[in-house]
């Protein structure tokens, strides 16, 4: 029998983990060729852009952790009561793991965002053109997987907080840092 | 009598004011003009990139509102050991308030960052030029600055997590949102 929080957890996990492979194949499957002169001819790819060759690697990454916890949410049976020894080093590991994923997935989304972002109005005082007036399917693209990987973000901080709670929740309400058990 | 972890949340919360504060005037106040032509001169300020200026924005907000925040510190006196009614209401909209400071705190700092990147390195496909080897000293200040606000994100991620302790730590470690005192 699961626990509803763990049954949370994995459904939360397992959305992230869609919507993380989503955006990165999105991201990675994205190219436009363009005709510049008469024979020239350009394709933009996510590699013209360091922030989206990151966004792909990192939202890889994170797809495959989601995977590695999902695994976690099927084959333990939840919290037994007992909040001394390993299960309590666990949940602190887990939330650790869980925080740093949530924000460094964050980060690469957003860096990527703010990159795509420049790259759609430009910056006239540094005299960067815009792009996407060029690469319009390319850019529609690249926004439509961005959106992906915020919502994505979003529920990895939403998993997070799940992970505290399972954390904190061994602790004393009245006394700093003491277990319930004692 | 406060509490330790009280003390440990009022000191971090000075410290990323303290840190916040600072980005948001380096950032500011940072300037460099430069000659382009015999007469004609162009200033560099962070209303070039708009990514700066939000940053400017976002942190000093933030700091307003650690500021706030760090008079709830000295006039609570800490968790009285009764977890029902306004204690814990209050304790879920700190958890939420707290979270959305860290996450959107570390969103403008990481925006900007990549955004002065792309200004370091420049794009050499999209034809964007560095700027930084000509506003150099402009460049190092605003480098500093975005150190300072990345570290003022970090301590906000830990204050963050002091809130989600002060939060779950109410609930039963059996049952599933199910207060200690019931």
């Amino acid at each position: 029998m699961k626990s509803g929080i763990l049954k949370a957890e994995g459904f939360l996990r397992f959305f992230s983990l869609g919507l993380l492979a989503l955006t990165a194949c999105l991201v990675g499957l994205d190219a436009q060729t363009k005709e510049i002169f008469f024979s020239l001819e350009r394709k933009a790819t996510f590699r013209d852009l360091n922030a989206l060759l990151a966004l792909v690697y990192v939202d890889s990454i994170a797809a495959g952790y989601n995977l590695l916890q999902l695994s976690k949410c099927f084959f333990i049976s939840g919290f037994n009561g007992n909040p001394t020894g390993s299960y309590k080093n666990l949940a602190w590991v887990f939330f650790f793991l869980d925080q740093m994923a949530a924000y460094v997935c964050f980060a690469a989304n957003l860096a990527a965002t703010q990159a795509s972002l420049l790259a759609v109005t430009g910056a006239s005082q540094f005299q960067w053109m815009k792009i996407c007036n060029r690469y319009t399917r390319f850019c529609i693209q690249i926004g439509g997987a961005l959106l992906c990987g915020l919502i994505a973000s979003l529920v990895m901080a939403v998993i997070s907080s799940i992970s505290a709670f399972n954390l904190f929740r061994l602790y004393s309400s009245k006394q700093f840092l003491v277990l319930k058990g004692k």
